[in-house]
Parts: structure tokens; C-alpha cells; sequence
């Protein structure tokens, strides 16, 4: 590799990674709206009457972006310092499974719905957040959900229950007759009933089913209050978290806000914030 | 100008800026009910019924109420310090929006539709915050919306993007045989769905579409979790800020916790909650 | 009035306003299920069938009812010291509404449908907290919603003004032909759609329709985080404020627990609750 | 009983109540996959496609299944030291019912629906939480569920008296004319608005009956804050105790404060946090 290549290469790792370069800045702003805009056709293009009307220049538009994207992935590639890990990474997958597509559909002409998985093009937008700085924020929920992962899932675990039990007690009310022509179908119905969704394609018609149904909506209603309450603890304990960090020379107290100089309990000069295990 | 004149402005000023006069808060109950019964006559003069029989008269309240409100905003102009500025206003632009239709409908009498416009007159209501003194509490809400708008931003994001993707997969699952005609079609009804809306207009038939659109229903009624913990974490910490707000008698700093003695910014005595007045 | 009067007066008074006694509580209980029985009655009596062919039953059900609530509405305002105050209490004036309908019906055969007023009578059943000894629980709910009213009133008369304008834009977009027939159709569909009820019996059929009403039903969704997050932060500072009650004597903390006999936070004793002003 | 048998009997109950052994991990593994496997045939049956072309190998499944089952029931009874308290207590009774439809099958082949029965197995898949090690979350959470069960009832049975006057209000406005035939009809219409499921399979027709479901549903929208309110309080609460759980030294109390110094029940100094495995 000469050294014009290498300083080629760095250029453009410059140009995907930076983000506080002018060029960084300038090809996110670009990137993001070439997905848009290539997402935006995608949708257009399954309208039938666009489809009609416009497929000719959507259909060069796709290829416009896809060529763009491929370009894109094989420079991303390159200045990759592990290509591999890169190509096996979630963004890795979603660029690749953003242009497989429409290469595709060119050997295999009957495969049209395929071409839907370019929707999942809509995933790189998350690249965004490096751009708009909020990854703070980002990273704050993300934890959050993390440290909530294992209530959140015996909540659902027992919501699935709860969805089985119900769905299997309205197959037994209701019949195939009124609907319930299956327990895998009762249990669509419960699904949509207990997230309060309420289509009404499937409804109970007996007064006995009504009344089981009644019941599987009022537990609905009042287990939302479950999940919506651990989130919660869990974000204002990490709010809180960070006033129990520093104590107090003199009284030990130790939960004084990030900006406090002096104890709130006795008036005693507090050490800096980082300082109190050089103290 | 006059002396007179100047003197009358300013009693108009008075009577429209004042709240806690006599005549400022008489202008403005009434000012809440002229646009309560304008609002009333548009939507009653919507129902067809009601416009055949009482049509002459709703056109005749509508003329009333929008030389009033002319008059209102005109006198709103003449005694403001900068008109521009109040012209270009949120409330600026609002006043003028509701009485611009009505004389628009007499050159373009097809512009019947334009009417509706007038219906955003509702938003003048607002200002009845101002008159009820519930100030504090607009601001309280306002300020806590504000503080969180980058992690509901973040999250309203990520429910877009989950919606783009759970309708593509509809459509590629469904397919336009059973309604889902298009993506953008698709879309709507995965909004429908993951809100937990649910009219039944569009709901899948297939049994993986009823899979898909199972996953759908419980990620909407899970992630609704999310934004309800960052506006309660957020409203919890700052109501308990505020509960006991005291200043420091030395640098004034007010932001002390419930139980600060000490000033924690300059170490000086506080006074005990609730002894501020008397201190 | 004779002695004896009096003293079968002051039993009665045991008796219906007793909670502590035998009596007392046998009177509450056997109410509420004379309550219970005669809604059940009124219900069951409005289902066809039922009334076919128990209707001579449920007839005479309904009068045993009617004279048995007659006798403790005349009780009660026999032993009551201020008969009319409580004749116009709420608990009054539901407990005559509870009988009314009965004995009208004798007079105006075609009232039927006035009958229904009696569900009212299930109001009474909330004397039932008294008799769980739940008024702890309800007041300090009840006293939740009271301190919250102001907030949640903004919060309400804001989700109005927004209903308000959706439904106009909706019929503005929508208009007669897809259903939306008038403005206070539109804005009924707006409520359907915001509060995610969705019974799809009025949903949008455009495309620019279908965009508005996806911007309605994800704002109905975020929106529920705002009256959760005041009630949340109110609840949990209730809970938080009955510990800064108390102060250490001796370092002058005052966050302690209700059940704490030494500091926290330099292990002085405490005085015990309620005799802080003593010492 | 021979000592063989005995030492039978302990290997057995070491493979069925053991969590730390490979032998008890490996049953614990292959009976959730075993339950997870025959409620799936249960299902699976219950579609009328699957059941022509299956039967005969689901119904030789559920056999299978169904000996499996019945072989560890009677195990679980022998090797339980009070073999009739397991069979009353809530797991005895689910491992029993999970196993009696089949055979009634054979007796009553009428009974068909019975076996529907036999999903209350997934009930059985509760047991994993012990394998997962989720107990303590399981357990944290059912502790929060009881302590706020008085608080939640109430808000239950206010939201069960709201349900019942929307549903009297709407029969007597709307009528039997436009779908509410009956009161518990029209309380299984209040039901379904009010937690917002919103069927649409009966809806109001006339504009008083939408102004009164109005009303219904924004009082649905707003009190689902009260539950959530209640719950999340407890959590914050609990939460926060629990976060840095430390146990005097002396009289052995342990819901200490965070921020706490000595122990607030004898007053003798706390280790700090974090220090208590080292002391």
C-alpha cells in the first residue's frame, strides 16, 4: 500500500468517523438525508398509484442510492482497522441488508416483496444521534432499560401467562362459532384486548364471554401501571444516585448535591468533587 | 395625538393588559366568553341540521363576533409599545387567523372549508390562564416539558423508527390483499396499533401477520413506560426542589434541600422552612 | 317526645351510624347487600329475557327494595340532629334518588327508562369504606386529587384545546363525505382517537387524513406521561414529607424515620414523635 | 420401607426440588420444555387444519405428555413429606388439572371442550423463575403488588361504580335502539371505553349518547394516572431502602437510610456502604 493510499485512506476515515470535523459533520448531514430521502422512495414506490405514474424515476433513484450505499459500505470497509468485526456488527448487517436487495431483485425478478427489507434502511438513522450530540441522553435511557431488563421481562413473562390463560378460557366460552375458531387465534384476541388495542375483528358475543372479556380488559387497564412504575424507580433512583457521592470532613454526612461548597448539615467546607480520596 | 387620546390608551391599555383591576378582569371574562360562543357557533353551524334552521342566525352571530374581535385586535395594535411585535406573536398570529375567514368568505364564497379555520380560536382560551392564576402551575408544566424534550425527542424517535419497520413488515406479511395496500398504509396502521388506537379498519387476516402485529401491541403497550418515567423522574425531582424554596439569607443562592441547615454555597445559617417571613 | 322515644332514637342512631358496635356493623353489612341485591335487581330487570320471565319476581324485589330504603332514608333523618343538612348532603340526596323513580313510576307508567336512575343507588355502596375501615387509604387518595387539581385541570383544558383543533382539521381534511359530517362529530372522533379508546366507527379514509390522524393518536400517547407524572410526583412526596418531621437534638437533622429512636446521623437519641414541642 | 426405597426416594426429591444440582437443573430444564411443548400440541390441536392433518400424532403427543405428567405428580407426591398439603396447594392443584381432562377425555368423549382445561399448564412454566434465579425480582415485585393491593382496590372499586353509572346513563340515553339491549350490556360498553380497548362492536349513535362516551372516555385517559401513581410510589420507595441494604452489628435492624450513620433502632455506628462484607 503506497503512502498516497494510506493518506487516502485516513482521509476518508476522517470523513465517516470525525464528528466534530467540518467534512465529518457535512457527510453525516448528507448521509442522513440520502437514507431519508431512499427510504422515502421505497415507500412511495409501493403506492401503487406513484408506482404508475413515477416508477421509472423511482426506479432510477433506488439504484442512484443504492449504488451510493454500496460505495459507502466498501469505503467504510476499508478504512475499517477490523473490516470483519465491522461487517458482523449491527450496523455492519443493516448497511448490507440495505443494499442486498435491489442486487437481488435483478436475478430473482419475481421476488418484489423482498425489496421491502430496504425499509430496515430507516435503522441507520440511529447514526443520527452521534450527530444531533445526544448520545448522553441516549446512553441514560438505554441504561435504564438495561438495568430494568429483568423485572420488565417477569412482567411480560407473566403477562404471557395471563394472555394464555385468557385467550384459552374465551375459546372455551366463545366457540368457534363467535369467532374463536382457535386457541392460537383466542389468544391474538386476548393480545389485542389486554394491550388495550381493541380492533373489535374478533369480540366476544355471550354474556359469559363478555363478561370474561370484561375482566381481561380491567387487568389490562391496571397491570399497565406495573412496568410504567419500575421504569420510573429506576430513573429517579438514578437521579437521585448521584447526590451520594461526597460526605463531609466533619459531621459525615454524604448527600450533598454535585455544586455544593459547604456541608448543608454543619457549614463545613466540602473537597472538591474527585478530591475526596486524595484528602 | 392628543393628551386625550393618549389618556385613552392607556385606560385601554389598562383594560386589556390589567389583571388585577376591576375593569381588566371584567374585559377579560368577557373576552373567554365572546370566544367560547364564537367557537360554539362554528361547530354548531357545522351540523347540518342546525345550519338549515338557525343558518341566518349563526351568520349574524359570526359577523358580530368577528367586528369585535377586529375591534380587539385593532385596539390590541393601537396600544401595544411594539405592534410588529405583537402582530408577528403567537397570540398575534391567532387573532388575526380568527376573523381573516370571514371576510376572506366573501370574495371567494366556494371557501367554505376556510371557515374551520376560525375553530383555532379555541387557542385564544389560553389566555385564560392568565385570569385564573394558575400561572405557577402552566410554567411548573411548561418547564418540566422543556427540560425533558431531548429524551422524549430521543424516544419518539425510536418509536418512529419501530413503526417504519413493524409496517414494512406488514406489508411484506400481508401484502395489499388484505388491506394493506402500501407501506405508508402500513405505517398508519402500525401508529393505529402501537398507541394502542386500534379502530379495526386495517387488521391483519394472515396468522404471521397476526403474530407480527401481536409483537406490535405489546412493544406499544410496554415502551409506553419509557416516556411516562422521564416526565414523572423529572416532575418528582422538581417538586421536591421546590417544596421547601429558601434563599440564603448571605448569597442568596435558593436552590437549599428540604433539610440543608447550611447554606451550601457559602456555609452561612438558613432560616428553618417556613420561618422565612418571619425572619 | 317521651323517654322512650328518645332512647329508641339513640338506639337506631347506634345502630345506622355505629361502626364499632355489633349492631352497628350487622346494619352496614346487611345495607350493602340490600344494596348490591337491589342493583343487581334493576340490572337483571333491564335484560329482555330476564324480564319475560322473572319480571313479576324482580317487580316485587324492586318494592321490597324501595320500602326498605324508604324506612332507613325516614331512620336516618329521624335520628340525624340537622335532618335537612343531611337531607342535602351528597350521601342524602343519593339515598332519596335511590327511591324516587320507584314511586313515580305508579304515577307516569310511560317513565320507564326513569327507572335506571336507581343504579344510582350503587353510589351508596362507597359507605362500604367505612365499614373495611379504608378511609385512611381513600383519604389520602382523595387528598392526592385534591392537591393535584390544579395541575391536572391546566393539563385537561390543554388536551380540550388540542381535541378541539384536531377535530376541526380533521373535518376540514375529512370532510361530510368520509364521515366527519360536522365539527362536533370531527371533535368526538378526536376524543375517540386521543384517549386511544378507537372504535373505528368514524375513521379517516385520505391519505392527508390518515397523516393527521396519526399526529393525533401519537400525541394522545405521549401525552399520558403528563397527568401520570403529577400524580406519581405527588404520591411519592406525600409518602417522602412525613419523614421531615422530626430533629436530632443534638446535630439538628431532621429526616428521620417515624420508627427511629437514635440519629441517623450522629446516633443521639430522639425524641419520640409528637413531643418534640415538649422538650 | 426398605432403605433402598429411602434412598430412592431422596434421589428423587434431590432431582425435583434441587436448584443447585445438575440433576435437579436438568428436570427443571426438560419439564419447562416438556410443559412448554404440550401446551403448544394443546394449541396446535385446537386449529381445525392442523387437527385433520395431525390428530393422530398430537393426540399421541398429549398422551405422551399426559403420562409424563401424571408419572411426576405421583413422584411429587411421594417424595413430599406432606403429600396433601402439596395437593391443595396452588401448584398441586395446576399439576393435577393439568393431567384429569385427559383422561375424562376417554370417558365423556362429548366433553371435547374440557381439554381446553389443560393450557392451565402454562401456569406450570412459573417455576422457571426458580430455575432463572428471578426470584428475588419476582418476589420484590409481588411485595410491592401486596403493599399497595389497599390502595389499588379502592381506585378498583370507584373505577367499577364510574363503570357502572357510565353503563346505566348510556342505556337509559342511547336505548336498546341503537345496540345497548340491556344494562350489563351497556356496563360491558363502559368497561370496554373506559380502558380504552374500544371494541367498536357497540357504539354510540346519537349525539347526547357521544357526548356522555366522551366524557367516559377522558375519564378512562385520565384515572389510569392513579394506579400508575400508586405503584410507581411504592417502588421509588422500596427501591431506595433497598439500595444500600446494611444491617446494624448490633441489634441486627437493616432498613437503614442510605445516608445513615448508626443505626437509628439502638444507635450504634453502621458500617459505611459497601464495607459490610469486609467488617
Amino acid at each position: 500500500m503506497s503512502s498516497d493510499s494510506v493518506s487516502l485512506r485516513d482521509r476518508w476515515r476522517h470523513i465517516i468517523f470525525g464528528t466534530d470535523t467540518p467534512a465529518g459533520q457535512y457527510f453525516d448531514q448528507l448521509l442522513i438525508v440520502a437514507i431519508l430521502a431512499s427510504v422515502a422512495a421505497v415507500m412511495l414506490d409501493s403506492v401503487q398509484s406513484i408506482h404508475q405514474q413515477y416508477g421509472t424515476w423511482l426506479y432510477g433513484a433506488e439504484w442512484f442510492f443504492t449504488l451510493l450505499f454500496t460505495f459507502e459500505y466498501m469505503i467504510r470497509l476499508w478504512v475499517s482497522d477490523r473490516p470483519l468485526r465491522y461487517a458482523r456488527s449491527f450496523f455492519g448487517v443493516v448497511d448490507l441488508l440495505s443494499i442486498i436487495p435491489t442486487y437481488l431483485s435483478l436475478f430473482l425478478p419475481g421476488a418484489n416483496y423482498l425489496l421491502t427489507i430496504r425499509a430496515l434502511r430507516v435503522l441507520r438513522v440511529f447514526r443520527v444521534l452521534k450527530l444531533a450530540h445526544l448520545m448522553t441522553e441516549a446512553n441514560e435511557l438505554g441504561a435504564t432499560l438495561v438495568r430494568t431488563r429483568r423485572k420488565i421481562g417477569i412482567f411480560m413473562f407473566s403477562v404471557v401467562i395471563v394472555i394464555i390463560i385468557f385467550g384459552s378460557l374465551m375459546y372455551l366460552v366463545e366457540g368457534p362459532a363467535n369467532g374463536f375458531t382457535s386457541i392460537p387465534r383466542s389468544i391474538y384476541w386476548a393480545i389485542v384486548t389486554i394491550t388495550t388495542v381493541g380492533y373489535g375483528d374478533i369480540s366476544p358475543q355471550t354474556s359469559l364471554g363478555q363478561a370474561v372479556a370484561s375482566m381481561a380488559m380491567i387487568t389490562g387497564y391496571a397491570i399497565i401501571a406495573v412496568p410504567t412504575g419500575i421504569v420510573t424507580a429506576e430513573m429517579s433512583k438514578a437521579s437521585m444516585a448521584r447526590r451520594y457521592e461526597r460526605e463531609c470532613p466533619n459531621c459525615h454526612r454524604h448527600d450533598h448535591d454535585p455544586d455544593a461548597r459547604f456541608c448543608k448539615q454543619c457549614g463545613t467546607g466540602l473537597p472538591k468533587p474527585g478530591q475526596e480520596d486524595a484528602g
